[in-house]
């Protein structure tokens, strides 16, 4: 055995940031649904036409990544070349959008797939990166778009096909966080990797069901693992458990002797008013990375918040996998952020 | 800025393991066709049937990558509990046939999509969290199947469509390589990262042609980083870039004063042999990851090599993409390979 081991950074499932890695710049860009939605003044840039000025929908939720990515790059007062790399995924077959994108931004890419947990996923992977030291800047980005998303999963929407009132709304938009050592912004702390949890559930239209046990292994392990608990926290967001899955965390986590009470929202919640008609909330990777990238970020920047959980979720299921009768595999993956210098 | 500056482990697209990381132990599941060609003696395990024992391809393919990683552990002499995480990625949407061999492995899973690059990033990115002590034990693994891709991508094989000689035949067959530090097995010493790269070709049944530019650029990018050149290796594979791209790759290197003449194959040229009616050699997931984790491997713990490059090769398409006219968006990512003590 070698005498060269490395430090070590893990422990079970959650890995330890000890280098001041930093959330040093976000930005978000979405459609115009979003943009008359409660945080709507927080995104960099609302677009108010679902083609975003392109000429199919594929190509819109293209230009809402690369809007994020170079809004990003602006606020942060640097340029393409001063980035190492990007870690990125959607929700479309091949993660096209991430491809196009990083076509044109000229970085590396290391695409990820995690469902609608894919904020989280290249989040955590950008900051373990960062921390090694192999790479000084490197950013996060995921996307959706509603009409894609429609398109590939269910049915074209001029289709006009009905939903279930556990059904979720795909977010038009995407996130982008630039991770570095030192300056501004909240520092990366912790990253619980989840596992694949499957609880048997097999209905497409219902989501949150499928998904609240992979929230609760995550954010359970996540406890047990850093010996923390939602006390210390002032924020614990899953990213798209919405109005069925909501409940159900809650009550999986209690029957842990874990209260949520006092901290748990879920952005799939926060990104629309209720009169939005969404369904039980929103879905897809937007709905995690835009929240976290425009609000959750402000919020720890501003000292209003000092602790946050965001525990991003994903259903790993395709519309082939539902088709041959399988159940929907979901995974959690959670960052804690924590605000101030 | 902080004092507390990581080591730096990059240059450029470059990353280096310093930590003495070995590719401690690998494992491939393959099809029948595999099974009749040149490399089959080293394969692990051969199915008589695409079926695989079960009742549909995608299944199949999931028992495939199953079969890799179990026999990845008996080899390696664990069991599951003892590896910490597993990245994984197919060619299959969403990712399915990871999704649900990772529930069934209980192990936590970062889902990475790169075409037929996946062997290769999920392998440098297995090295690098272990380099790194965000794992002692990581899995890196992927998968292909024939009937699964020609579904997916192209047309049901009972169709009988016809295909031009330049196109060519995916792989079925899984591979899984485990990572850690020390033991035995080759070290794993540097990984380039690679640019998505877009020369405008736009025919899905020539990719040999699309994904040359790209292998171009992380090798010469892996030249520049690290100060090596073909001479410093026993043999540099490419992917899939096949009986097309191979002759485009060794010119666009030659171009720019590398000759790979003495050095270079190509995985989808290695793992069939010419009689076997595969138009232009093989692709999928499983060219890079069989051969590299049969062959390659054995020729290293052998002696045989002492310093091999791989640079597996992805088409970023989707159908959706070519069918809106889009061109062919490629990535190659390379790692490199040290045999002995």
């Amino acid at each position: 055995m070698s005498n060269n081991q490395p430090v070590k950074r893990v422990n079970r499932q959650t890995w330890h940031f000890d280098q001041n890695v930093r959330l040093q710049s976000s930005a978000v860009a979405v459609g115009p649904k979003e943009g008359e939605g409660p945080l709507a003044h927080l995104f960099d840039k609302i677009h108010d036409d679902m083609y975003a000025g392109q000429q199919t929908w594929e190509d819109a939720e293209r230009q809402l990544m690369e809007d994020a990515v170079n809004t990003l790059l602006q606020k942060a007062g640097i340029t393409g070349k001063d980035v190492d790399i990007i870690l990125a995924g959607d929700l479309l077959n091949q993660n096209i959008t991430t491809n196009f994108t990083a076509e044109k931004l000229a970085m590396p890419l290391l695409g990820m797939y995690g469902a609608c947990s894919t904020s989280m996923l290249t989040l955590a992977n950008a900051a373990a990166l960062v921390n090694a030291g192999y790479a000084n800047r490197a950013i996060a980005a995921c996307s959706s778009h509603n009409a894609t998303a429609e398109r590939q999963y269910r049915y074209p929407t001029e289709y006009g096909g009905q939903k279930p009132p556990s059904a979720q709304w795909t977010v038009t938009g995407a996130g982008a966080g630039l991770v570095g050592i030192g300056g501004n912004g909240p520092r990366i702390t912790y990253a619980t990797m989840g596992k694949v949890v499957d609880m048997g559930i097999k209905d497409p239209f219902d989501m949150g069901t499928a998904m609240a046990p992979a929230a609760a292994s995550t954010i359970q392990t996540h406890f047990q693992d850093t010996g923390r608990s939602p006390e210390t926290y002032d924020l614990i967001v899953t990213g798209d458990l919405a109005a069925v899955g909501y409940p159900i965390l809650k009550e999986l986590m209690l029957a842990e002797g874990y209260d949520m009470d006092q901290v748990y929202n879920d952005c799939g919640l926060m990104i629309y008013s209720p009169d939005q008609d969404v369904f039980a909330g929103g879905s897809g990777c937007a709905s995690s990375a835009v929240v976290t990238y425009s609000y959750i970020i402000d919020q720890l920047n501003r000292g209003l918040l000092k602790n946050v959980l965001v525990c991003a979720t994903g259903a790993l299921l395709s519309p082939v996998s539902t088709q041959q009768g399988n159940s929907i595999p979901c995974i959690a993956h959670a960052v804690a952020l924590e605000g101030g210098s």
